[in-house]
């Protein structure tokens, strides 16, 4: 009897981000990327999301190796993470692995780790998988989608891509995909990101015109804020820059790494004397001058938010400046970069960043897209990935109404469910751990459901502490109560407010001594209840209360 | 020598809401409009932002009366607390009227105010001014612009409006705008909203007729969320159920209490038996019934929140049900209605929200309208308001560029800026007191900037308390370090932490005691210091710290 392929999301399902899928047939897993989330607005102090990977630790004789499709950090960021909790060698393509081996480097783990380079068109056998890598579009070079042969059928996964007949390095390879639609695919796993929007994404070489027409003529000072990984991006500045006689300078530490890795790789082509470092720039006339920054998504102390608020040490925004947003918000953000720009036409700088300016193109495909690649490959089943729930339902609407399928080949799946294949059938069956690590500072799952829970309660009201030393043989008071606050109300106005605190912990304490309760939960929990129910009267707040009680 | 005109901005200008705005002439002063802002993201339990009147409370018996645009929170929502601290009458339309004793009844101080009814046409002197109420459109119902004729020329003041020649009450007054401009205008303020968009805003039967179109053959049960105060809208969607036979129930207090005011005041045209109360529906059966619910915005605990995440009374969502969301988001509110909208998808709901759908147009002139304010006003000079810099920038450019208006007639002003205008000259001179302040539960302005940080301190690393007795004889330890941490690191699974912890604090005490450092302040610090290194060097966290010495 044949085995099951069971396919199974770790992250990258009802959720953007953090993308990370696991394929199993028999005694073999391959894992397809390992990326990192963002956290939420609730999520306070958490720096990242990682997915959890119990089920990997527990199948280690059984992985493969991990395929990369393009280096973005929510398809490589958790490697530095993954790879301390499992072994596993690591194939991508060199753009991608230039940017994984800065990554370990960093966590001081490269010498552990075995990356193998490939290339689009190269076929990797991994146990019973044979991964063939696809040249795709996107937002950074270097990116592939993959043909997974399996024994019961070759599996498609697209990773994030688009069609951009223009692009640098070449155009998606759709050739290949309607060659393996003609030789039949069994499931096909598609980016969802773009599936709300109709029509066809521009292409890339609608900003690099956009670029020209800006720096045309143009007698300011030019600053660009775009994604540090869009490598495209970056050289399309070079490129305009140099057409334009300007010297071109990088702010931003994520920028000078993929700089200097894709200029290393040979992915960057610099004009002679073109780029300038940014502690050299002094001398330049502002008229000869661009400068790349990081901080698209209005991040705090990002190069363009310290050029913004006069905090950056080579330049400061100054009025007549032209400066280009060549990025569009993450949700989310909004405000974040609402900010900025707000502080950016302050200093009076001239901002550009308007839909009607062309100075920013997704990096995903829109449904017109979409269609091409269903069309294409006409798999037996579908699984939309790379989404919330509104885009894998949209995108399983598009699949059963503009490309006929049956809607029970297509498949909705959770994180940590299990989607079991035959040749023939489909189905959802079990489910694996599965859900968010959370990384705050160097701690790594030391922060979960309930430090949030008591981070959103202090964010929210503050808190509250009362300490009070009782005799260890009558309970009297030997000194105290102490209270102090912090986040909750101005204490300094508010004194009869904080005697008044002092009056109830001593009533409460007097209560407790009357009916004879020495246990000191019971003391607690008798504090805790009237100040918060008197608090609550008076100030309708209600912060954290921790009653502190020293026994002598 | 003739006064000069002052015009101080209180609210709404460099910001989006709290809108309000001042004119002092002589001995008078008029204010226009008394809106709320709501917090921005690190505004920590914050409920609302009110201005600062100090200036007002200052000069009290100058003031002659508080003119109001439209009932919007935005405009109307400080009146409760203004009121409180200054004395003046309220004169506003029916409908802006009917909201603000809504509002100020529940605040229980409607027998100490004076509401004083108009209607556009008319007049109302108030010292040296005369305002003249003007009928324009806006996403409520009985919105004014004012034409003010102060001694030294007309200041007129759009508030927030749009043009829509199809408007259920009437057309914008543009011949009383036209006639004014003849007349002669000293100075406009005008919306700037939408000023970063082209074209004009579509008009509201738009969304009546997508209405129209969503409703027709649907034998789904239909949830509508909108922003209550569009009365337009509730009305649409009242005609257009009662059309296709169906019953409509309305969900959520803002929304029952605009359908009341709006209904008593007959703004609201209800056929025989076509609303219902939302405890009635249950017998209705699903094809024959809209539900129209709060929530628009994604708002935690609103009336659609609820139905989505099922802990609403009456209504739960399920499969099948068309649920149309007839709002666009607030900047800062895409997460949250973005998670809502995949909770409605996860129900198995069909989701109408896109802009293809057309269920939703702005309350705000976009660029094309406001070229025609300006060609009918041509006032000498412009201020543009309502809007965040970016904003107010450019309108500016606008005014100058498509309008040809001379670039120092046009004053960006900010928060607080006395602009001093005489019949031929304009500028900006000196400051009055204007900020926010922060209403959190019952507390006006006793949350300021430094609970605010302390909150932020919380929120991102939680906290520990370390609290020890010391002999007030010789300084040497009685009892403790106890140490209590919220919000920092699960306790129970890092003891070997928290052992290292009370080390430290007993070290620190122990180098205290050997200088001889018996001064409280000097030991906590030392505490906190050690403390805090260690913990940065072992977590990368940086909890707030707080050192508690019990002496006996």
């Amino acid at each position: 009897m044949a085995e099951k392929l069971k396919i199974m999301s770790l992250g990258g399902l009802n959720e953007i981000g953090k993308n990370m899928t696991v394929l199993e047939y028999g005694r073999d897993i391959i894992i397809v990327d390992c990326g990192v989330g963002f956290p939420e607005g609730d999520m306070y102090g958490v720096d990242l999301v990682i997915p959890d990977v119990t089920y990997l630790i527990k199948n280690q004789n059984k992985i493969r190796g991990i395929f990369l499709t393009h280096g973005h950090e929510d398809h490589i960021g958790s490697l530095p993470y993954v790879l301390q909790q499992i072994k596993a060698p690591v194939h991508g393509t060199r753009l991608t692995l230039g940017l994984v081996k800065l990554k370990l480097e960093e966590h001081k783990i490269l010498d552990k780790c075995k990356l193998i380079t490939h290339e689009a068109g190269e076929t990797v056998k991994a146990g019973n998988f044979q991964v063939e890598f696809i040249h795709v579009n996107h937002s950074i070079a270097d990116a592939v989608a993959f043909a997974i042969k399996t024994p019961i059928g070759t599996v498609v996964m697209t990773g994030d891509f688009k069609i951009d007949p223009t692009a640098e390095d070449g155009m998606i390879d759709l050739g290949r995909f309607g060659q393996l639609g003609k030789e039949g695919v069994l499931a096909l796993l598609c980016d969802s990101t773009n599936v709300e929007r109709g029509g066809y994404t521009a292409n890339e070489m609608v900003v690099t015109e956009s670029f020209d027409r800006l720096f045309k003529n143009c007698d300011q000072r030019i600053i660009v804020s775009t994604f540090a990984s869009n490598a495209y991006r970056l050289q399309s500045l070079i490129t305009v820059a140099h057409k334009y006689g300007r010297k071109i300078a990088f702010s931003g530490r994520s920028m000078e790494n993929i700089l200097k890795v894709s200029t290393e790789l040979g992915y960057m082509k610099l004009p002679p004397k073109t780029v300038v470092d940014i502690n050299q720039i002094k001398s330049i006339p502002k008229e000869k001058l661009v400068i790349v920054a990081t901080g698209s998504q209005g991040e705090d102390m990002s190069a363009l938010y310290r050029m913004a608020y006069a905090s950056h040490r080579q330049v400061e925004i100054q009025a007549g400046d032209r400066v280009i947003l060549s990025a569009s918000a993450i949700p989310g953000n909004e405000k974040a970069i609402g900010n900025i720009i707000n502080e950016l036409y302050r200093k009076g700088a001239d901002v550009v960043c308007d839909k009607l300016s062309e100075v920013h193109v997704s990096g995903h495909a829109c449904q017109e897209e979409l269609k091409i690649i269903h069309g294409l490959l006409k798999p037996r089943f579908f699984i939309p990935v790379h989404g919330e729930q509104r885009h894998l339902r949209i995108h399983a609407k598009l699949a059963v109404n503009a490309m006929g399928m049956d809607p029970r080949h297509v498949i909705i799946s959770d994180l940590g469910r299990v989607i079991e294949l035959t040749g023939r059938s489909c189905k959802l069956t079990g489910t694996v751990p599965a859900g968010k690590v959370l990384v705050d500072g160097s701690g790594v799952g030391d922060v979960g459901s309930v430090v949030l829970r008591d981070r959103k309660h202090l964010a929210q009201d503050g808190m509250l502490v009362v300490v009070v030393n009782l005799s260890a043989e009558d309970g009297s008071i030997l000194s105290g109560p102490d209270i102090i606050t912090r986040g909750f109300i101005y204490v300094k106005e508010s004194e009869e407010l904080m005697d008044n605190l002092r009056e109830i912990t001593l009533g409460a304490l007097e209560k407790c001594r009357n009916r004879q309760a020495r246990d000191w939960a019971a003391i607690k929990s008798a504090i805790k209840s009237d100040l918060s129910h008197y608090l609550f009267k008076t100030t309708k707040r209600n912060p954290m209360i921790l009653p502190v009680i020293m026994e002598l």
